[in-house]
């Protein structure tokens, strides 16, 4: 941690902090000019209060020359983790495609679609059983009953499931889950991802709409001390000043999540744009710039989804998409 | 709503999507052009899923003409909202701030600065006791204890209490809360805020970092739905490409969203800039567009504060600033 | 076009309203029902001011219908444009890549990288004399000097060349060369764009930092209104909250602008995030996601390059790169 | 400036990039930790291309410490300037308003609105005779026309003239006009900024749509490094996600410029939002943050402006808005 101070610092208030971080066993290195005068902390500055220093009314400015996230740390971490369940993986060259409907919406129609995105290749059998709507009076999942139907969908099927939670409540619901998702708006429901940490279940946890990476690495930080290292992060578009898409896909998140962090980064072009004829654009680039992943909607009738249908796929869409998704794969290096 | 459709919708399509309406008790009026076929669609819109039509092959485009709220929306309520509670009223021309520490860090500190709010003019008495922190090795709050000291400061100075809430477990330790705050990473924590919404106590709802004017009322009528009308609308800046400043404060919120709706609407200066000498100038400038009251980060020792130090007013800044907050608020006719 | 109007419009002012379109040879499609009255406009909207509509008092809300661009439009231009010069194509499955130096420093240096690139297989050769720089006091590249300069690296390789104009006054100097490009910050200089339009020799359109991509198209269409219809779009990274890249790629901007415009759409990795080991991953995903080229800036000696050393690549890492780029091309079915 | 290395750089290395700073002038202040080491640069930083050492390949990070612009630093010239210009002074407690129509339309158009604001207390008129507009088939305003009606339009109010130039070449034009403006879109054409500071006339300079205030100060710079410094920086919002308004106004804007510069600061609060109904909250927030000065659009027909009518105030509307400047001014203790 870097520490600049004011001209106006006098040496007094220097020294005084000074001696308050060398009471943290922090050593300090002097840096002093004709018009600046900083220093450099070294040591474990993780607990180091950032806003603390800065409010220093003789400091101009402070920043962190480490990153503050550590089991997340590809430094600390150099081989890239394979998040393995149910026999599937992710990460370090293993290829995995999610597929299902937005929102489970009967036995029949779970059923369907998830004995069609196996024949076709996916890995896991997504879908929502708690729903996030933007509005009270839309559909908000069959809950409960929901995650049972997925369940039956697994026996059918023998694809692991993967599924929203909303609330540390409703935690016990989701014992029998393969992949616990966390959603774009809950990447910073602190105390959701503190229970998660608990868990001994891999969590796919989805970057918020404004935040940034290291927000990002930071929510699976969360998970991660808590002792639960199984996270798989999905980038599924961010909020900026274009309208012609819903989300702008963040494809360069990839490779620099990738130069930060050991964990498995997957894509969602299905919510990226929330339009179905881009996903196949964006899941191939998704593929050429090493994601480890897609999350992908398909519904056996999207006009009559009863969300996302206008992103989703049909079974026949998702078959052809995976054909090129799979040769893609494999031109890239990735095993499916 | 409208529907524009493609050039190459087939009339039959057309003829059967306007059937399912007509079943719904929805009226069509029809517009055909040379190049442009569209319908609109009269009636209660509300339960038609705009993704439903906007997923028909042969649709170009769905516009909503009406907003998607209903009790937050200042059509069907245009007398504005006074929300009231122990006596303080917010909203219809009565102004009033909140102000206090970022985190409640222990007894003397709490009870110091509730004193010395009281003495100022604020009207509530802010203190967060549950922590959102982007790092889970930061302090995370003193919790269930927090809240016992900030009942402890309101028994000291009568100030009602205003904190935040982030999990539906904790709802019962809020009982005795005067003003339950929902913080911006949690605005579409859609099952916290339909708990909320069985609650007879006025809710302070912060707008998210990148959560549109609308997304917001949405978030309030999630409460209002519930039954719960008592919401207090916050901004406290967004998240934009400005690096100077932690985050934009939108100013323009003010006005817009009193056009939108009946709700009192209050400005966080402290957080929307995140730095002590920008509070005064944007505390007046949130007056005189017209905001209902303002929340005010003061705490005692602002280099030491466990959080948010670097925005957080001394006692006596406070102190200069409520003489120009109480001047300007009468200048442009409200009551304090 | 689409006007709604207030429940408030007297049928008085509607009339009026309606009697001026119909004076301007455009047909009326009335549609009232309870709470909404709106009229759809029939014919060429393209001299209508939406904004004159939208200040009349009595009307709530306007929709175009049909998009504002007209030669840049796929509608009435459904196969793709190939831009051809010096025997070098873009567009229509043609891919070339465009590789060099960001500034033009001194001859040994642009002969130098031109015959490397050239011995990679790029088939343009960029390279900036004129220079945009955020502070006057730095680089601001060789101006007509470097132009010469280029014209003997031309002559040295036979490289068509690629190069920047910041001004109408400069365009005498820009006869001989084979593409003028615009960068970001000129996107709308409008000015500059109605000269360039009445040139016979392609414009290299890059997308502006925060411009939509109906903004871009507007641009390439002031462009092509004055007859010059041979525009190459470039997107190169858009400005957001993120802030460990300098831009944000916006990969998504390749398959939408194939589905509004017949024009070639080539991506720039190099400025997208400003940081030479991300350059193959994103240009593997343009690749991936449709584009029809790629601009990538080479130096000889990046860590003394004048601008934007950051994000050069070496001649030897652009050979590597260039392998990998052929393989995929060829992988996605485009000829180089 | 602060370079950190990373852990991987060879002291070889290091000691060849400190050589060349101490050939450059510059003192070297090293700091030797653990897990860090870096050097903080002591000097005149200014030609160190901060690009030329973020490429050295073991240079993990460079922070600048000092701000890049020298002109505009307050700093260097605590003193805030007074922009003065046919007796009409902006800046150092003198509050200004300038108002007009967004075009000049025709002569008796420019006469009556320059009238009505002039009597209604504004110190400026404002008027575009060349234009920027999105599409190629909107009005381009009047041009050279538009520019000798303007003066007209001042010898028969004594207004001063305020006016946007697009085009160096149109230098010669403008020779007679009183301020001249450069519009947001042209904020990095630094090709006419260079020209302008060649100028002994202020220039109001608008801020681009997605650049930070370091920018927005740097391209003062390159007018005021030419020689001329009399720059009023102009904020008209900036582009975010939010959709019910056009831009975002950025009122903290005002209050941070002045802690940077002592150049003036003007809102323009009708293109902030694009809104006509939202000009007077907006103006009053801007004085109550300590603006100098307003533009604002004002228009005789509104319905029927050839530009930006939804947000131009009527004669009367901006009469009355007048009087609400002149009290608020006055109650910030502005002199108008």
């Amino acid at each position: 941690m870097i520490i600049i101070f004011k001209d106006s610092a006098r040496p007094e208030q220097i020294q005084k902090l000074c001696a308050d971080f060398e009471a943290q066993g922090l050593q300090i290195h002097n840096s002093e000019g004709e018009h600046t005068h900083l220093i450099g902390l070294v040591g474990d500055t993780g607990d180091v209060d950032i806003n603390y220093v800065r409010a220093q009314q003789f400091v101009a400015d402070v920043k962190r020359v480490s990153e503050p996230y550590k089991k997340a740390n590809l430094k600390f971490h150099p081989e890239p983790t394979v998040v393995e369940t149910a026999g599937r993986k992710i990460g370090g060259g293993h290829f995995a495609v999610m597929a299902g409907p937005c929102s489970v919406e009967c036995e029949a129609q779970i059923i369907e679609v998830a004995r069609d995105v196996q024949q076709s290749g996916a890995a896991f059998l997504r879908g929502g059983a708690f729903k996030p709507r933007t509005s009270p009076y839309s559909f908000q999942g069959m809950r409960a009953e929901g995650l049972e139907l997925l369940r039956e969908a697994r026996s059918a099927t023998g694809l692991p499931i993967v599924t929203e939670i909303m609330n540390t409540e409703h935690i016990p619901l989701f014992e029998d889950v393969d992949v616990i998702q966390v959603g774009a708006r809950n990447m910073q429901n602190f105390e959701l991802l503190k229970e998660l940490g608990h868990l001994d279940k891999p969590i796919l946890l989805k970057r918020g709409l404004a935040n940034t990476l290291e927000e990002f690495l930071m929510s699976a930080e969360y998970i991660m001390a808590g002792g639960n290292e199984k996270v798989i992060l999905c980038e599924r578009g961010i909020r900026t000043f274009e309208t012609s898409m819903r989300n702008t896909l963040d494809i360069s998140a990839v490779p620099m999540l990738k130069s930060k962090t050991h964990l498995p980064v997957v894509i969602d072009p299905s919510h990226a744009a929330g339009i179905a004829w881009m996903v196949e654009p964006l899941a191939l680039a998704a593929i050429a710039a090493g994601a480890d992943g897609l999350m992908i909607e398909v519904h056996n009738d999207p006009p009559h989804a009863k969300s996302d249908g206008a992103q989703s796929l049909t079974p026949a869409q998702f078959d052809a998409l995976m054909a090129r998704v799979r040769s893609t794969a494999a031109f890239f290096g990735k095993s499916m």
